[in-house]
């Protein structure tokens, strides 16, 4: 198994197999710049850049670690983003001594995660979310529609999606005000306003996308994938009854572009790779735009925690698997290009709620709970239905490797009470 | 009735009481900047703003006019905006010598719209459709679920909107590709693929945010109209056939997210004040954080020119007026951000169709062929249910006033065939 010189626990999600990228400011620095998570440690890849480390990839005099966002590095495109990776693992490895023997550049390029503050990812021009897990749209189609209807006729044949709110998606870790709004409760004739009643999360994974594709000039099927930089832990908030009156028929809107809160470390697609797997089968089988041969789906743990004000430790509340996914990422992506819609660097995807087939692998509260009808009972004693002001959610993820994991870290969010 | 030393003809939109602002680039040059449009000439603001002419406004020493977008003006808000605009106006006069006996700086800073490149006039981060017509929804409604359920129980209480795609809002005169998409067509069981078949436009007005909020901040109804920096017009380019199919349960997706065009000169608020008129009477009032006194609505008369490849002028299909929406910009933008969702500068929202009450102001294809059964005849003789590959749709628009017009100029498209 490889290794790096930095000691990195088997626990740990940022092995010398991971390698992510983030966006950081040192504590004692204005100056964003772009690195990489190694066990505790993060990579400066400004100071590797400015000493030469990367002159022989075709990031070299283009500056695009000396950035803000990821976005410059993202547009790129694959063959540049395999040559930084290539680079970035000879340099960290156990037996390579350039970085690990040269004290003064280890000091200025190696940097504690605790010493230095994480900011979004990219500048995210377009957040579209999918709608990709069957499960997850077969619970809601029952409890919305009952049996019979549960699924739309269109779900089998094409990856249902809807634009997102960019400008409200955060970074973990920054807190969710409960979201004010319009909605008809059952026992009054017209709608009320007022705080959200049914605050809900929902587990997701999220992949930034790199150069794109011109207006127009659809990305196929099967060359989707070599448009994934890569992935991020997704937690896209949603009041469940501001959705439920104002959905028909355009959609959600108000209900989800309050908050949704991503992870910091971005994942690369090549090192998620080893843990490539089959997804669940189509049937009927797609149309040829969104048809492919092979393993489309990828084996991530994910794992969701809920902390209330008074309680002393987190509680897991569910575990899931993005394999359980229906629709691929890269059925995803071609779907969304097929009629011309370009999509540019940086924008964000996202999955949909990862629910799979047990109980416990429902990637919400409203199906958990199945819409309130069975509360969840946590580790001090207390249950929720929904999301309570002061509770903190959590999610996680990793793929288990031999010896190692590539982890995701995690997306958290603390929820402070309504305006008054 | 102000006047100015340059020559505006009585028909023309861009009188000294309009003074739209764009973004161009003289052909000569590479570097774009900010202008306003007077007759037929644009005014370089860059130009003015080297020259001192802002010196005793708060754009002094912002560069905000040697930029290739508007967001940083828009960014300042509306003080800023009505100094500029006083400026403009004061320099521009046919009794003020300041510009009008310069030659150099008239030869320097006026330019022909004909010699410059007019290019999109913001860098949208959110674009967010509204669907604020009631008379549309209602057409809309009878056509898809019968005269009994034409209006969804929650239109009345809300301005029902959706997340649209920033990425596609383009340009007045670019070309549009017609979208490939799936489609359930009625006579087979299964869905198919291929070009969209009823393709359509939508007749609306667009505006551009200012200053904005933060996350968790509503803007107040009352405070929603300092937040207007101005308005273009906006074809929301439809597929209708693939909107039938992929909307449920999440809304238009791939139906709307290839092609979005807007006129290039963003018409001020301040310029719109004399054209405020009442809106439609709201029945049911009003939940308190949407309600509004006086009049909210503009007076802006509209119309939509349809040009096949072998006619020799355009077909006026329809003409509609801005006034006929129920509900105003003021109540969008409030609706928008009463949950805590943040706007940013140059983020646009649009209204949605208008249409109004006669069946001549019927806003797209599919209301005016009422979806097919009453074909459109045009001026040479052919017919149309919907837009066919090779057609022109132009629409514009204008306040009458006594004299004068404070037009928006056009907004353009031409749809080329699908891709082979």
């Amino acid at each position: 198994m490889k290794r790096s010189f930095i000691p990195v626990e088997a626990e740990s999600h940022f092995p010398i197999q991971n390698l992510p990228y983030g966006v950081f400011r040192p504590k004692n620095s204005d100056v964003p710049r772009i690195g990489v998570a190694i066990g505790d440690y993060v990579l400066d890849l400004a100071v590797l850049d400015e000493a030469g480390h990367f002159n022989t990839t075709s990031v070299a005099g283009k500056q695009v670690f000396h950035q803000s966002s990821l976005n410059a590095f993202m547009a790129l495109g694959r063959t540049a983003w395999r040559e930084v990776r290539t680079q970035l693992q000879r340099l960290l490895s156990e037996d390579e001594p350039t970085l690990r023997d040269n004290v003064s550049l280890r000091k200025r390029a190696l940097l504690r995660q605790s010493d230095v503050e994480l900011l979004l990812p990219a500048q995210i021009g377009d957040y579209t979310d999918f709608y990709a897990s069957k499960e997850h749209a077969t619970n809601v189609g029952i409890m919305f529609r009952g049996k019979e209807n549960a699924l739309m006729p269109n779900w089998t044949h094409l990856p249902v999606g809807y634009h997102g709110r960019a400008s409200s998606v955060i970074l973990s870790g920054t807190d969710i005000r409960r979201p004010q709004g319009q909605m008809k409760l059952p026992d009054t004739p017209t709608p009320v306003f007022g705080p959200c009643r049914q605050l809900d999360f929902e587990l997701e994974l999220g992949w930034f996308i790199g150069p794109g594709n011109s207006m127009g000039q659809p990305i196929s099927v099967e060359n989707a994938e070599e448009q994934i930089f890569g992935l991020v832990l997704v937690n896209d908030w949603s009041a469940r009854d501001i959705q439920s009156w104002e959905y028909q028929p355009l959609g959600p809107f108000l209900a989800k572009n309050f908050a949704t809160s991503v992870s910091p470390w971005v994942v690369p697609l090549d090192a998620l790779e080893p843990f490539r797997v089959m997804g669940p089968q189509q049937d009927p089988e797609p149309l040829s735009y969104l048809r492919t041969k092979g393993a489309g789906a990828f084996d991530i743990h994910l794992e969701v925690y809920l902390q209330g004000e008074k309680m002393k430790n987190p509680h897991r509340i569910l575990t899931s698997n993005f394999r359980y996914l229906y629709w691929s990422m890269a059925q995803q992506i071609a779907h969304h290009t097929v009629g011309g819609c370009n999509l540019r660097p940086g924008d964000l995807l996202a999955s949909g709620t990862i629910s799979g087939p047990q109980k416990e692998t429902r990637g919400c509260m409203l199906e958990l709970t199945w819409r309130g009808a069975e509360p969840i009972r946590l580790n001090n004693g207390e249950q929720r239905i929904w999301v309570e002001d002061g509770d903190t959610v959590t999610m996680t993820g990793w793929c288990q490797g031999d010896g190692y994991r590539v982890g995701f870290g995690q997306v958290t969010g603390r929820v402070l009470p309504a305006l008054k």
